[in-house]
């Protein structure tokens, strides 16, 4: 038996406690966003410090200005072996609206259904259960002979925040962190059977507006008609950010945006996307972006503008009659090809200020912003990937758009220069972000499969 | 000594018993709006059907579909004596957002100020210091040799949401609670000094939007550019409701409104209305509304639409890039003149639903409406009425507008043909419906001393 087909096996034979590891990660609400679910982030991070510790990494939690990086190295059983840098996150979105997730978020538990069983709770899919996958395969490695390839983690804690402290980590760290290629599992296959390397990312700025009038919440019979209602004032600044045609309506928002090249237009044509059956999944119909284009063009390689978030005055059961003193809302930017995220924020906030009446002040939150990504189609490294997922799933991996943003993908490609392979084993279905998020316990599997094969592949 | 003249000295003998039965009844959250205090408002209707039980009246609490009525009778010491019917409402505003309150509002206190001292607590002013100003005085006739009028008393515990149990039980308790006048004590003074009667009373139309898109919160990196957001449509619909000029935008509101009689507008010029004070005083500089058109017309005269709640998405800590399955706003509009309530609130949804793209629902919930009222200026009560209030505040009370509703207004005169005379005691910095309400101790001790006043006048 080969080294590949042992490591398989003892993947195989290891199921059962690879669970139990997983769910142990997955019990720890370690939800960036939240302040009080700091220290959480913090017992994520020792966790798996620790789960490095044991299989023989050096490895350590290191402190940034926000959530602590965790990072580990272990060598090679050959001297000459490529060096992979793999990453992922272990912080994870805030798990509301709590009343709709039918168990709770952080309480994994497998469910059986027609597909196989699925793990349910926030992070099985984005990112505990998907870097995970990784660390068990290099486990089933070091305890079969020993890795093939130099083999370096960094797990990060900001992902789902914007990675603010990452830029800073990496150039502090560069000399530490620089290997032949970085390995990226946090995205997804193209269906339950395709799997997928994903080579185009969008870019993403986050702001948040806060509009203030009066000194004070308002009774609207004494003051209505006379006093500014800041709702009034941020719902038009949302209304006014998308045009009648669904185009975003900043001025020169559209600039650095290019058409999809024809030979990525044909092959994504061939992928028979069923726009019907995406949006039906989720209860939709129609496609609700830029009229004339694609629901995948959409997603994939159009920039967008979404609020994710609005809240004023008495939100409450029944009604009170208030004009409220404040009112705010989060928008998201998801960007493409060459626009410029410091540009998109300032102008964003320049539109915000030009709806201002008199008596309303609005402050600005920044959340992060990171540019657009397209990574190499050619390379060697991609060609082995794709023969490695191959032999795993039985199908070629389709190259694919992605309409998340993985803000290291492009620090990696500033600040040392090197290229990602961005592999991941969701489903579209895996409600990352959402109540009930879950991985497929196949995921899980074939996925810590897919990378074993896979760092066998480059060390070839 | 005349009856009068005893009856004050009473009342303001026992201003300490006074503030220690209102602090007992404003330490009852009674928050009608919200089912988690329905309890609370009960409490607060046995608190004052004991209270008037122990005066001596016929009293009892009632039930209605809502929160309880408190009904209660007393004879005059003489048998031709006219039959006044009291109303107020013992119900308050929830007193959200909690942490702008410096002390708990339900933990009543006296505080010093310049003017003497302010009671502190929700529903100080808005409407248990209100009603129970009247309690007083007739506590104070009780215990002085009896009372001049016959007196019925109305206590409600729906107001602030809009009275939807009320016309019911009006129409099925007719002529139990038909009298001479009506007197109901939810207004205010025109300042510190002045007191004034209400003879104009804005309408109210509320309604509540619930817009919902997709069947779960979506990843907008996945689904961002092709799937609605709800925030973005409802967004739309509160920017239309309003023209450039500040006027509302919902076809044919303004049928029915008739500009002020020169003779109205003419009173009011002569009360030389402060607006840059009005506004200055919670942060404001310019008023909002119809362009061409005085803060006091706005206010007093005018129909107005505002937005008093809106929320949708994530709106917790830091950022969520997530596209929200629902979004919703709470809408109020002010009535004047002959506008029709039934009408707008059907214009108002037919008006949503002209704006919901494909896949968007609206869900309407209704909050109450009532239309706009104006009282005789000339009737021998009113005149009355006037000389008792000199007569307290050595100086004459000024007839205004405001800019609020009391649905019970419209409802007698619509169910019982009964004319208001609406008189109260609260300032314009009382803070209703807003954190730190406030009630001064000199309108609570002055405005029983008024309303005894006023029984005499009414009887002699």
């Amino acid at each position: 038996m080969s080294t590949l087909d042992d490591v398989l096996a003892r993947i195989d034979a290891n199921q059962t406690d690879a669970l139990t590891r997983l769910f142990a990660l997955l019990a720890i609400p370690s939800i960036s966003a939240d302040p009080a679910h700091f220290e959480d982030c913090d017992s994520a991070a020792d966790w798996l410090a620790r789960e490095l510790l044991a299989l023989g990494f050096d490895a350590s939690k290191r402190a940034t200005k926000g959530r602590p990086m965790v990072v580990g190295h272990a060598k090679a059983k050959r001297r000459d072996a490529p060096h992979v840098l793999f990453y992922g996150h272990y912080d994870v979105q805030p798990p509301d609206p709590l009343d709709l997730w039918t168990t709770p978020p952080f309480a994994p538990r497998l469910v059986d259904d027609d597909a196989g069983q699925r793990i349910v709770a926030r992070g099985a899919s984005d990112d505990k259960g998907q870097l995970m996958t990784f660390v068990e395969a290099c486990r089933a490695f070091r305890e079969g002979g020993g890795l093939p390839c130099n083999v370096s983690l960094l797990f990060e804690g900001e992902e789902e925040t914007g990675s603010p402290s990452l830029p800073a980590f990496l150039a502090d760290n560069a000399s530490e962190l620089k290997a032949d290629i970085m390995l990226v599992c946090d995205t997804g296959m193209w269906d339950r059977q395709t799997p997928a390397i994903t080579t185009m990312l969008r870019g993403l700025v986050l702001e948040e507006v806060v509009l203030r009038g009066a000194s004070r919440d308002l009774h609207s019979g004494l003051y209505g008609g006379a006093a500014i209602n800041p709702i009034r004032v941020l719902a038009r600044v949302v209304s006014d950010l998308h045009d009648e045609n669904g185009a975003v309506a900043l001025p020169g928002f559209y600039d650095g945006v290019e058409e999809l090249p024809e030979e990525i237009a044909a092959q994504w044509r061939d992928l028979n996307f069923d726009e019907n059956r995406f949006l039906g999944e989720v209860g939709l119909a129609v496609p609700a972006g830029e009229k004339g284009r694609s629901a995948l063009e959409m997603i994939w390689s159009r920039p967008t503008c979404d609020v994710n978030g609005i809240i004023g005055g008495y939100t409450g059961a029944g009604s009170k009659t208030v004009i409220p003193a404040a009112a705010s809302a989060k928008f998201s930017f998801r960007l493409v090809g060459k626009q410029n995220p410091e540009r998109i924020a300032k102008d964003f906030r320049a539109f915000v200020k030009a709806r201002l009446p008199a008596d309303v002040r609005a402050e600005f939150i920044a959340h992060g912003a990171s540019p657009a990504l397209v990574l190499p189609t050619k390379s060697e490294a991609l060609r082995r990937a794709r023969r490695a997922l191959e032999a795993e799933w039985g199908k070629p991996a389709a190259l694919v758009g992605s309409g998340g943003s993985i803000p290291i993908v492009g620090a990696f490609k500033r600040e040392l220069n090197m290229d990602s392979l961005m592999i991941g084993f969701g489903l579209e279905d895996d409600s990352i972000h959402s109540p009930n998020e879950k991985y497929e316990r196949s995921s899980f599997h074939k996925g810590a499969r897919s990378w074993a094969r896979l760092l066998a592949a480059l060390a070839a």
